[in-house]
């Protein structure tokens, strides 16, 4: 224990562990607690992309989502369940920082940008010293390892859930200049049906593990098959204007 | 030299220095030459952003953006004269690169969002090896300065250059869970009245200069006056699901 209790939300970037800033690499190592959002039996991406940074004597607090998989995630349930957790991990966290402690939460990606870490921001920044350090998302690492440009000058870019209607993903694909749909994995042949509908499935990049040692990029159309973990994304580069 | 020809486009972040990643830090203590956009007279952002992170040696290469604001965006002249400057720096990194020097080009944010270094990448990566170091993007510094859970689960999030028409603007700001206004300038009045009459005014956050010491955030409705520098932004959050 050091005496400064302050809850930290560290963005990680999207799996380079060279993609840290030297900002979430001083405050690992200064962390009494570091805190991570994990599937129950495994250790999480983003705990792997911090090895090596953190104090020797650190105490790790491994916050392990409730097995929900079996409950659809619009039922009153589901809602219930993942709300529950929300406040257990909130209340683990102030357990520390009423003894003092500084915790982190490593946040893949960029924490405030379709991050778990919200969650806790949101239950615990009025009651202690908060800070969010920001990260490089795991959109900009794809599209950066796949040197493409996304979007420029007038673009409109728009990122999408894959989880949205078929009919919304297509009218809002055709809508943008460029896109990133997100949230792939069992939205695969929709999100493929959607793009075509909106005329843009010969643009579409297929991302898996964007910046990662076994990393899959190739164009959509290319790709075989229908299956996609959830992480993948969809790149449609914009810039049709440029100079 | 040291004979490892390579262009290297460098994400520089948002404007902390702490913001800069391992993989930047690494790829600016090896480069022969550092490259960088700015206006004439001025050092640009990403110049000291960088600052005690370059070899003592290095070769600075300062590509200055011709005078242009005489001329409208949209006419063939500022077109004919951007794209010419583009080709001149291509050429003059070209001739580093033939000497076997490597060439990093700051970029300030991430390089293949909405830089000016994607200009230089589409006329030189088929010819040369090329590397691309993801960024913290500008926005992202600015919602996690401002602690404001930008988007979640089904959000829409979308990016607007606050130089489009204002129906348009309007139309787009009522059609997305989340958005993020960027090129605000001049521009401010017309998206302040896109957005009260798309609804969002309320819940609009503008930011100015957002992850340096003297950074400016406040609600939008708060702000008086229409001054804004051109890279400050409106964030629009999005996240009314929340479990």
């Amino acid at each position: 224990m050091n005496g400064t209790a302050k809850l930290i939300g560290v963005g990680v970037g999207p799996g380079d562990p060279e993609l840290l800033t030297l900002k979430a690499v001083r405050a690992l190592a200064q962390a009494d607690v570091v805190a991570h959002f994990a599937k129950a039996g495994r250790s999480g991406n983003a705990h792997a992309i911090v090895a090596g940074h953190l104090k020797p004597d650190v105490v790790e607090l491994p916050l392990l989502f409730p097995v929900t998989t079996e409950i659809p995630k619009d039922a009153p349930a589901y809602c219930s369940a993942i709300k529950e957790f929300y406040d257990g991990c909130a209340s683990a966290i102030a357990a520390h920082l009423d003894a003092g402690r500084s915790v982190a939460v490593l946040c893949e990606g960029d924490p405030l940008f379709y991050g778990s870490y919200m969650h806790l921001q949101v239950r615990l920044a009025a009651r202690y010293p908060t800070d969010v350090i920001a990260g490089v998302t795991g959109m900009s690492g794809s599209w950066s390892a796949a040197g493409m440009p996304i979007a420029q000058g007038n673009d409109v870019f728009t990122v999408l859930p894959g989880t949205l209607p078929e009919p919304e993903l297509e009218r809002r694909l055709a809508d943008a200049d460029a896109a990133v749909v997100m949230k792939l994995g069992r939205n695969l042949p929709k999100v493929r049906r959607a793009l075509e509908r909106a005329g843009r499935l010969d643009r579409a990049i297929y991302v898996e593990r964007g910046t990662t040692a076994v990393a899959v990029t190739l164009p959509l159309a290319a790709k075989t098959g229908d299956e996609a973990p959830y992480f993948a994304m969809i790149l449609v580069p914009g810039w049709e204007g440029r100079p």
